[in-house]
């Protein structure tokens, strides 16, 4: 992470563009957990998770449908906001292939808590009723449940619980690896960083690491998993 | 066609058996028609078709909803009655590969129009209630309109319209196919045909193709192809 070059953050002409960047990341962000989790569901091994997860995927498209709103009353264009981050959930699911359901469970489940997070800090420096919505739309807590109860059961057993943390580590790494790419891509993201906090840009990104793992480590500690 | 022969139609001892068979068959179709249709969205070659055929999915699964419910008021359970049709999407899926965009999408649009006509007739032997819900639920005229608006661009070029119409007679064969496997291997099916309609079992069966050849044909003209 430190050898990290984020893009300097120049001050935009149109602070409201580089909210507009934030919000087409985070469109495509939710459109591809929807079809990730429409995946997700079709390979569930019960009907009661298929049902969980499905809706889950239902959720991640509304969410996507309230960003593309708030993109157009900026007066952005939706698509030209996605477009540059198509295949953003892609990057990640290559990184690494999970193995086991509860593997492919607990990447989701981390990968998504990860980019939410991301997305949060990134809206703290836009206006505030782009702040407002993306804090109020992002996190899904029935899906945040049924990961909790699946898991516990396979922690139940030492060997599967040591396995699983080390493969959480993996996944965050390949998280912050993946956001990391996304900042240096996208001047918009260092400066969003900057209006949201004071600093050196080197230093700002160090704080978001920070605190992306800080929050991390307090999910893994909720699943009873050492992070 | 001629060759099929579907088990006989003895009667159930429970009718409302029969009809969680049905529930179960159009549940676990319309699940898998979510799963399909939020793959299509991700592979939609521009962001206003993912966003239609992403709510296409999302309607897929809130069908499915209704008749899980029903499934459970009936006194059944949704899981076990789902279970024997699993991949029955894939089935037809897996007969014929679209190459280009038009043939997947026009694969979508008849194989889930004709899934639903067949469900509609086994449907007219159940309870008015059972029947009411299936004909209201069935049918997506949102996902039908873009269908007919996309594949009018594409059908202005004549060489392509009888491609796709050499298609569109290939996908109603499998279609068929893979319904009459289905009564083959459901004596529940016969047996809600039976009570709709007079009539001997293989007639019956021819019936029902002939009505499901009827619609595709009507459709088909619908989109300006020959059937």
């Amino acid at each position: 992470m430190t050898r990290l070059s984020p893009s300097p953050a120049t001050p935009s002409s149109d602070p409201g563009a580089d909210t507009v960047v934030m919000l087409g990341l985070a469109a495509e962000f939710e459109f591809e957990a929807f079809v990730r989790l429409a995946g997700d569901a079709a390979a569930a091994p019960s009907i009661q998770e298929r049902q969980v997860i499905a809706r889950s995927a239902v959720r991640a498209l509304e969410r996507q449908e309230r960003l593309v709103e708030r993109i157009t009353a900026l007066g952005g264009d939706p698509a030209e906001a996605m477009a540059p981050f198509d295949g953003v959930v892609q990057d990640f699911e290559e990184r690494t292939t999970a193995g086991s359901w509860s593997e492919r469970l607990l990447k989701a489940f981390i990968g998504y808590a990860v980019a939410d997070d991301f997305l949060r800090l990134l809206a703290e420096g836009t206006d505030p009723e782009t702040r407002e919505l993306v804090a109020g739309l992002l996190g899904d807590e029935a899906h945040t449940e049924l990961v909790v109860a699946q898991l516990s059961q396979v922690l139940a057993d030492d060997v599967a619980a040591s396995r699983l943390a080390l493969w959480g580590r993996r996944l965050v790494g390949d998280a912050l690896a993946v956001i990391q790419g996304t900042i240096v891509r996208h001047p918009a993201f260092g400066r969003l960083l900057a209006a949201a906090g004071p600093g050196e840009s080197e230093d700002r990104v160090q704080r978001v690491f920070a605190a992306l793992t800080a929050e991390h480590t307090r999910r893994m500690e909720r699943l009873g998993l050492t992070a």
